[in-house]
């Protein structure tokens, strides 16, 4: 027995600094960033771990290829995404509203827009993107939110409520059709609630 | 005066077959296949040209720029939104109901929806040609729709109802979200037909 960790055989040594506590977060993070910049197709573990200052193997090392650090991006991305249980057990009243408000509010802060963004023009660009966001994300997320649904079809059901705050992302963010890129998120809320509360809530709809 | 139009300088000569009265029409319908399977980075005037087996300069001479290539290739696919005001002028009864039955009827159709979603593809990556979709296309189409309407804000309205029925189009065709993805038309119609009937008809909303 002994307190030192075995190396793995064909790794390169590194400093102490490159494999530090902060070292997975730090790579993860400027992955978003290049994913964000430069879309997924343009990005490369190469070139994640130069802008890391990091070797290539390390990045390997911590998620694997560049379609797992992708996913992992993904994943981040998605965090405010965790709330979502929490405002579905609110309960059923207001729950439209709830939603529309909490959705239009991360990504009106461009801080949490512009990797989402980026993840979503990857998705609809390219199909490994677009494979990792419905297997890793989507599906993960719109099945926890069913399960507090209590409608038929429930995945259906969100999938709908998805679709319209997809849509909406589609036109105020990256379209930017008039007047919807400009008017208050209020009156996009007061809009929207009523179609998200009928998807999610309304048996019969 | 003279019946033979003079020829401009510095144009090259051209034999008939290159400049027959379908030459313009074969040459865009090349484009929108050039930016459906390329996309609009990787598509050039002179693929564009290559492929319709005719000189750069006579896209040039047509259409102008890439951009202006890419416009009238939008245009071309955004052709059954003619019918739009056709659908319209069937009066408020049932007008949600008729416009996700016809949406849902020209995206189902692979022919139809391949440029489509080649050009929101386009849109969502290319600043460039996001606007162009809005500055050429969308403006038009949602003022026009506008017009028809009897609610406050309508082109505000038009977009939603359009912000709908694009993330309809996201999730079912591009990310493939099941069960969106698979499940009948006429159950779409269902739950969309109410939600486009209000954004549209109803001044209280």
């Amino acid at each position: 027995m002994t307190d030192t960790v075995p190396r793995r055989r064909g790794r390169p040594a590194r400093d102490a600094s490159e494999t530090g506590p902060g070292t997975r977060e730090k790579i993860l993070a400027v992955a978003r960033t290049e994913f964000a910049e430069s879309g997924y197709d343009k990005t490369s573990v190469r070139g994640i771990a130069k802008a890391a200052g990091v070797d290539p193997a390390l990045v390997h090392h911590y998620f694997g290829t560049k379609d797992e650090v992708f996913a992992a991006a993904v994943e981040v991305s998605f965090e405010p995404a965790l709330l979502l249980p929490q405002l579905l057990a609110g309960g059923a009243e207001g729950l439209g509203e709830r939603l529309a408000r909490f959705f239009l509010g991360v990504w009106e802060n461009p801080v949490s827009r512009a990797p989402l963004l980026a993840i979503v023009r990857s998705a609809l660009t390219h199909e490994a993107a677009a494979k990792i966001l419905r297997t890793f994300v989507l599906q993960r997320l719109l099945e926890r939110i069913a399960e507090e649904l209590d409608v038929p079809d429930p995945t259906f059901r969100a999938e709908l409520a998805a679709s319209q705050m997809v849509g909406i992302m589609v036109l105020r963010y990256v379209i930017q059709a008039e007047p919807l890129a400009s008017v208050p998120t209020e009156e996009i809320v007061a809009m929207v609630a009523p179609t998200l509360q009928r998807y999610l809530t309304d048996a019969e709809a």
